[in-house]
């Protein structure tokens, strides 16, 4: 493995969940695997798990890691061929992205959807930026499309419920007074591509995630019905993909309740907003899976780490 | 000890104080001690001395370190319960602290006093809310109402000078041009009750600080009379407390001087403000004990840290 | 060696050259030296190169690394003597400077020219500020008047070359829309007098730098007769300095391009505006050492570090 950009470099979904796990049980087994290494954390946008758990993921397999704010700390960034640099940014990406490569064995990126422009945000600029100029890996921290870290520690929170063999799996779009993107959405339902589920998306019309990623699934508009008789459901916002970065209602509604969860086990990547995407009765109950989502961030990471310093 | 949120938490100060100076002595005498352990810095407001001493305290002991501006590089985090999220806040400190938890094996978090609301900065919620919800040992780094390792460093300072057995000990309130917290007054005031000391609190009238707190205790508001014959005089500034957050008048004659300090010796926690809170002639003749007061931040961190992992 | 504050504390260019060399062949080679000590990084501005790879270096050595973005994480200092300090700034540099040291073994600062003020500028108050009250050795990771790592970095990069013995080398001026500090170009020609060149400068009239660092140098106000011929062309832009600070023009035929640049290979010390200072085809052209450059920076570090460890 190269880099680890999307869902599309993980070989063998299975084979890594299993190896996450065996890592969660003895998290600093392959200490040795990253001593002189360092790793380069670059951040463009705000961050607590992932800021966080990767650090850690790092320091388990010996690792250094560094880690930056590139936005405040840095110099703003240029990606176009052939510009004329006489505005607002100061450094090329060609240089950046092999300047950095020079201090570290692995680079991890997080850059965010600006929600703005669709097409610069479906070119993943940063990411991609980096991983045409960088000399080491790149990790997605979550770009402008994708959050594969996120999806992959949801696989290994799935594996560890041991739940039916095909269990129904519901993504549901829920209100949110900001805009956010899809990246977390886009990334769940490439993983359950990679997963036999009975998986069913629902969200309100106009809510449509690019049809290019959910091609072929079920989506399900009336959420109740959605809902019924699931075994996990994952609830995120999102803003509009057509209408491209626009809130387009917040319908309370389709708030997650303790009544539309039934018996399934509730997820979320976290942040959540409390009483507007979910109630307090969900989140303190004893059906989330929130907090151990967070937690094998930790071993997502690890398991990506420990394969590319292989 | 289950965390280190004030100086209750203290069971027994001089032995504290003497294990302090024998790290100091030896600084990385126990460094297997924190060997795989993490140690998260959480600072919600600015920090020079708090910021340096506990990483190196912690790299004293063997442990690793991740540093975090909760403020600008994280979520907004909501304290209510039951609060509806649809406002300004993205993160609720139940999911925050259980989080961070995963991730580290002691959380330590600065979190200055707003002074804007009494109620608000006396429930500590920051402080509070992480200590309720962490699965790790809590460190205070300053609170909105108490800086407990400033004042184990200040106990530290005290011991190393080998005074006669019940020195006398002023605490003396000093002018600023901005409204500052009463944390490190606060736990100043509260370590004075652990020590032998004839201890005297001297601010202008309308400067009083919490009565729940000096209660008991001698305060003089005559400034020259409280510092006469003192053996150490520890100047500090703070706003109201009646007239909450507020400074009521900057009057320079409180400012300390080497006439007002006599023979004894000048403390102070820093950053401090030269000829408004004290003269130069003070700070820069050999009765100043503020470069060893910081210095002992280190080592009053480092045996707080210590018990934690033991 | 105590401190490392300008070329003026290197004794021996080309063995300092020779020894980062040999560190760049086997980086972790004196990774014992550094061991239970800690570097820390102070930085007044933004900085990627600077930021990374001295840390690198650190790594490489086995310290300890602290990092502080003293402008936005600390408190705001004051440099003036007997300043009554009623206003802005928080700490004075007396106590700041004596208290870090007491919390690593090496204090590295970055702190920009501000080009309002050339007297202030020329002071360089926050690097000797820290020299002057600091207990510990401290690095200058470009200061107000002078960039010496980034200079070292330089002679090891034109070592590397293998070049004749008397290479003709040029320091050329370049557009940009933003005033720059004269730094990098201060320290290059320090660097040139420390070498057997034929060293020449060029920039437009009213771009001549502080005349005592340039005295008895060629200077050629024709570029492209300057450019002649030669064997490395240093490309960086500065304001003026005699009408300090000022953007007196961005003579855009001062960019520069492949066809000035002849045979010579072209050098920038990063970040660099393309096709404003250096045209596209330069840089992606293979006579380009911007990269290696940027990569020698490590091991200018790093010969340092291991000089004031030693």
């Amino acid at each position: 493995m190269r880099n680890y950009l999307s869902l599309n470099d993980i070989d063998d979904l299975s084979s890594w969940v299993e190896e996450a796990r065996k890592l969660k049980q003895n998290p600093t087994s392959h200490k040795n695997l990253g001593e002189g290494k360092t790793l380069c954390l670059l951040f463009f946008n705000n961050s607590l798990r992932t800021r966080l758990s990767t650090q850690k993921a790092a320091l388990n397999l010996g690792m250094e890691v560094i880690v930056m704010n590139f936005g405040n700390e840095g110099w703003a960034l240029e990606y176009g061929e052939g510009t004329v640099m006489d505005q607002g940014t100061s450094e090329h990406i060609k240089e950046a992205a092999q300047v950095v490569s020079q201090y570290c064995d692995i680079i991890a990126i997080r850059a965010f959807a600006g929600l703005k422009d669709k097409e610069k945000d479906e070119a993943e600029e940063v990411l991609i930026g980096f991983k045409k100029y960088a000399l080491v890996p790149v990790v997605n921290m979550e770009s402008s499309v994708g959050h594969p870290l996120q999806a992959l520690a949801d696989a290994i929170t799935l594996a560890e419920q041991h739940t039916k063999k095909n269990p129904k799996i519901v993504l549901s779009w829920a209100p949110h007074p900001k805009a956010l993107p899809h990246a977390v959405a886009n990334s769940f339902v490439g993983m359950m591509r990679l997963q036999d589920a009975e998986f069913v998306i629902t969200h309100p019309k106009g809510y449509e995630l690019n049809p290019a990623i959910t091609e072929g699934l079920t989506i399900e508009c009336d959420q109740k019905k959605a809902c019924e008789n699931a075994d996990f459901i994952y609830v995120k916002n999102w803003s509009s993909y057509s209408d491209y970065g626009k809130v387009l209602h917040q319908d309370s509604d389709w708030m997650m309740t303790k009544e539309k969860l039934g018996d399934a086990k509730f997820m979320h990547c976290l942040p959540v907003r409390r009483n507007v995407v979910v109630e307090d009765a969900v989140l303190d109950g004893g059906q989330s899976l929130v907090i151990a989502q967070a937690n094998n961030r930790t071993f997502a990471a690890q398991v990506v780490l420990k394969k590319l310093l292989e």
